[in-house]
């Protein structure tokens, strides 16, 4: 017999979901077998092996099977509890989620009608974009200019059209720390002018926070949510400061905009990894997160510093990157023309991976910039991965 | 400042959640402190935890910092080996979920728009009608009759009726295998003519299947899914087998299908708790989920055959119950008339829970049945609970 014939049983929304082109890179090539700038990995040797298997054998003395059992929607009480208390929140503005990016896919499902507009910076995070996309929001980018005012202008002029277009504007969507891809970070005045702008136009804003915490130099700026926290949605994920491998994030809102989301995570997954919770809670609580926290942060910062130094050393004339004050990436940009795209294949062959830039603009702009990770690889590899990389560059240019 | 006024900031797919029940139950009562027959909780003496402990050490000593690294969206390669080689296909029909609900949710997603005809057994799991509610299926619930041309026949007048209105019927989603709620499991037969009916009528048959493996009567049927694998998508779960706190299931169905589950799961979490599957592939391999499982059955069938004597023993006339040959429930069936919903506060408050049998009807019906659990409680616990919800019942009937 004859397979069925599938297209017509698949629902519409399929047709807008995109792959990951970063994820795609992955199921192609062994991370470990080339240099990679491509992925958001943290070093695996960020990850205190020793002390998360005690602390897993602590959370089986001290929970039993009750670690083991179904957990509560919301999360399980002590790591709500732990993480109300790390941001400063009472714990009925918590909700954990099974991933940071299920925050931001939640956040989309109950906020977003198919043709609601998503306003986001120009570029943006992938993963975001292709949760807006899913739900059929539709994207404006805006990119982020010095100049307070041109900024604010910037933002003002995007609205504008969405109005005039009789459209509504559901959200803002930023990562105002270190961004994933650029690197940058909002100053409090940039921060304060976008809150003011939600409030006038009546959006909610969505702020991602996954790097908040991997400041390498200078002051923390104020959190949107601290700015307004009924205005604002908060996400936070354990896969920086913690592992990746939990799939443990968090959301602080207002407990009206909780309560969708618990209702919709109920039908989603019915409550986040359990065992995993707990062993998150009892990190927090013993302190443990934050001694690992301090040592990872030193270990990104002369990362960050050592891909600094080599850019400046290696990288032919007409390049320029930003300067992130933390996170995991710096994004370059070469001449206009340049198609990082096209260039990719090319360095890949050759051993070297990156992510074009192009794919995190929603307007598909940015086709000659690319961006750089520089916590996932060892030193030595970070510096051949640059001189190669500038040399195929040097031969493009 | 006031806050926003939130609800116009909500999508129209918030209108269409609804709370579970079962879960609201349990955010209200302390289920240890009463007698439960609400949940679908394992008991927690079923989870090894020595054997746990010793594994989770074994995967940190093993895949050290990749078991807290980023995995692959389709689940790690030696878990999906693992469930493959148990379930007897290829590795490339297998996608790790992060929980069986997710499985639910997200062939949901893939396959439903809003007004389609999602066909259901009458009654069906509550998690599953709450995933179809909020992508707006149009649910028809078919009841389940002993005579094969009768059974037959009431689905093909719902189909009719589906297909008068111009209505699409994407699948018929069933527990084939100890049905939540009802306890009954289909015959051969019936399963054949359920596979030969999606055949003629073009649509796809979601068998979930979290409870096959616990079986404590009579011989094994075939899956619906070997009956016809590329019609029909299978959904199995660790919870019910392992653990639940981990939140691991699985999905198996033709490549095409699984592509799109693939690219959707991306945007919703990337890839299901990394370290969580490394343990479960462990568990697998080594052949100690197996020797659990087989404690796990004896212990359920002893307390299947408690409930079942204590129900002939003291449960008043007019009364009847199903007689499950497996799984965690059964289900009970009150003279006309009786309110089970209305029943329940009282009950609560005496000190017994159950699950009100309307919740499970997707028209509502089923008022006088209830359903209960067997898996969670103590002898002792079930012996004295029967008891107490017998004895309030004989003065309510």
């Amino acid at each position: 017999m004859a397979n069925p014939d599938y297209a017509p049983m698949f629902s519409k929304d399929v047709g807008n979901f995109f792959r990951s082109p970063v994820r795609e890179i992955f199921k192609k090539v062994d991370l470990n077998a080339i240099y990679s700038f491509a992925g958001g990995y943290p070093s695996a040797e960020t990850f205190p092996l020793e002390d998360i298997r005690q602390c897993m054998s602590l959370v089986i003395d001290k929970w039993g099977g009750q670690a083991f059992q179904y957990g509560a929607t919301q999360g399980v009480t002590v790591l709500r509890e732990a993480v109300a208390r790390r941001c400063g929140v009472t714990p009925d503005r918590v909700q954990i989620t099974s991933s940071s990016q299920q925050g931001i896919d939640v956040c989309t499902r109950v906020l977003v009608d198919p043709g609601d507009v998503v306003l986001t910076s120009n570029p943006s995070y992938l993963g975001a974009l292709q949760s807006f996309c899913s739900y059929r929001a539709d994207i404006r980018g805006v990119a982020h200019v010095a100049d307070l005012q041109a900024y604010r202008q910037a933002f003002e002029t995007a609205i504008d059209k969405v109005v005039s277009e009789g459209k509504k504007i559901k959200f803002l969507y930023m990562i105002p720390d270190f961004q994933n891809p650029s690197g940058e970070t909002l100053g409090l005045a940039e921060r304060m002018m976008l809150v003011e702008l939600a409030r006038k136009h009546g959006f909610l804003i969505v702020e991602d926070s996954p790097y908040r915490e991997l400041r390498y130099e200078g002051e923390p700026v104020a959190s949107m949510y601290s700015l307004d926290p009924e205005r604002v949605i908060h996400l936070g994920s354990f896969s920086k400061i913690f592992a990746p491998g939990f799939r443990l994030g968090w959301i602080l809102a207002n407990p009206e905009i909780l309560d969708k989301i618990y209702v919709c995570k109920q039908s989603l997954d019915l409550c986040p990894p359990v065992f995993d919770q707990y062993v998150a809670a009892e990190f927090l609580d013993s302190g443990k997160l934050d001694k690992n926290l301090a040592k990872t942060i030193a270990l990104y910062k002369s990362k960050r510093d050592l891909l600094l130094s080599l850019l400046e050393k290696y990288m032919p004339q007409g390049i320029s990157w930003t300067h992130p004050e933390g996170g995991l990436f710096l994004f370059l940009t070469m001449p206009e023309g340049f198609d990082s795209v096209k260039f990719y294949d090319k360095a890949l062959s050759a051993g070297v991976a990156y992510v074009a830039g192009s794919f995190f603009h929603p307007d598909g702009s940015g086709l000659n910039t690319m961006r750089m990770n520089f916590s996932f690889m060892s030193p030595e590899k970070i510096t051949a991965g640059v001189k190669l990389l500038a040399e195929l560059l040097r031969s493009e240019l």
